[in-house]
């Protein structure tokens, strides 16, 4: 799994009793499987089809620095799987885990398209190549 | 299931695409459950330890007033376990679902504590009674 | 009156004193109305005119619940009257009421238009009928 | 009335029409009010007790620059009142005003205390008086 | 120098370490010079191109007031150079200064145009004149 | 250089004229120079002091991935010197660049402190060593 988004956490992202509110943190991994998925899909039309249990493992407090790690499971057709882990940068500690974010590639109307990939490619080599 | 906070789907609510943003919703229901977990045990020292899988049923947009909603599953010892659904106001569709979110009572140390509660309470009561 | 929308009184609604900011309060109650008022008058182009004087009667803190209260005072020909509390959930100590707001109906060019209504409605109500 | 803090109203700001939501006008408000009395009462623990009836008078749109005036209408003994006004900086169109905002100084324990001013005073004239 | 305007430090505006977050005040300060340009070319549409060194010569913490002041140091072509500086309001402490910020006068197309300004303008005498 | 935190450029993000708002990017480059800092120099309490000359060079719009990226300049005694650069994830055309931002490492009562570090360090090895 690749860790790349980092999060500061602020006294804005606390829960009143001063640890990471869960919501934000839930936040942070909707954007970051988001945005993976644009950059795999090459289409900035998709969305959060489902997510599976989600386990809060550990928590955060202020001052930590979280990371956020994504990993593809799987390609469909028209879908992405990925596997999502926040843990602390720091002390490596899990602090909660997604086995399966199904993300969906949208055409113009919003209905589900073909996405053609079926593997993970980088930005790099499309442009190297282009 | 009763459904108590609305909320009124604001232009910083939105994704990119200009539906309302899944990690917005997410921070909105996690929000919820953890008051209304307050609410019944009567704790503030709370925390969501589990959520089981998440279908996103259909989205909001710009404008849509969003309310959700939280029914008790289950009392445990030192847990409490709530179902969660938020649904368009207007035309009572549902847009997603949670069966099970486990919130557990904490101790001053953050330790599981027991809650001596096993049934819903409504604050109106247990003002009437003491 | 009934009571809907809760909201946990969280370190980002904060003034620096440590207390509930007055101004997050205030958009609160601004957004609660709102969104009843396009609930009632079935149109989501409406506006906040007025409001009358505004008593702050007690504060909330860290980790409050807030409760929000609307009532119809009355309704108009192209506006509504309504009357709003905001009080602690949990002790049900008011903390600030307004007895007037006006909120306008509007029509696509902005212009105030009649809403045709004259009595509460319930949205249960108008699914069934249709 | 002098008019000091500026914003631009940007799409955050806005409410599901597209124009200034008023929540955010009226947070915009409270907060020059409780900075403004605490330059004048030299002390940062105060609070908003009151605000007369609030007419909102012309909207904003994105783009606009609004500026915020506040004057003191009279120094009591542990208070002082202002009057506010919100207008468009570029078109000097009032779009809220506020006659009576009722500020009041507090000590330690969140008690009225008596603030010892009776004039409006400027920081420059402090400084070169220290 | 003027000054205009001031913000409430708040505990949303904070690092982890409890004084303000520079990002923060970097924000305040770009708002305040794209609203300042504004007015001065009567043009919504300018950008930020550059800003000179900056140095952070103090914080500022929980309940500050912050004011910020812009001068121009030049009237270009379709450019206006200026100078910013954010200072405590109570104590004229400078927190921060950037001796040059150009921002850009654009054309419908985001192409840089002239904006036929050379001198500093007030919103006041271009009212009285019309 | 090496990039990690991506963002999504929401429409909270952006200014009036519907591109990325300078600020939020000058915000958010400021939240990676310290997070870095803090975990090569291992000690959460650090400050930003000074940024070189900033360049806009390109903007962002809705739907963007903007990418951070960060390198060591130079080690000294209580301080480290970082050069940023902002991209746009999938063209890599670059949006910003600060060649460098000075960060002080601090004691207690927030003084600079020696950091004895001269290299960059990663956690996985801190972690396997101990």
């Amino acid at each position: 799994m690749r860790f790349h988004t980092r999060k500061w956490v602020k006294p804005e992202d606390l829960n009143p009793n001063g640890t990471l509110f869960g919501g934000q943190l839930l936040a942070w991994i909707d954007e970051e499987a988001a945005l993976y998925t644009i950059i795999q899909l090459e289409n900035s039309k998709i969305v959060t089809k489902y997510m599976s249990e989600i386990n809060f493992m550990a928590s955060a407090k202020k001052g930590d620095i979280v990371e956020i790690g994504i990993e593809v499971v799987k390609f469909g057709r028209s879908s992405i799987t990925l596997k999502c882990e926040a843990r602390n940068k720091m002390t490596r500690e899990t602090i909660l885990t997604v086995d399966n974010m199904i993300m969906v590639n949208l055409d113009e109307n919003g209905k589900p398209k073909p996405h053609g990939k079926s593997k993970i490619e980088f930005v790099k080599d499309r442009l190297e190549d282009s």
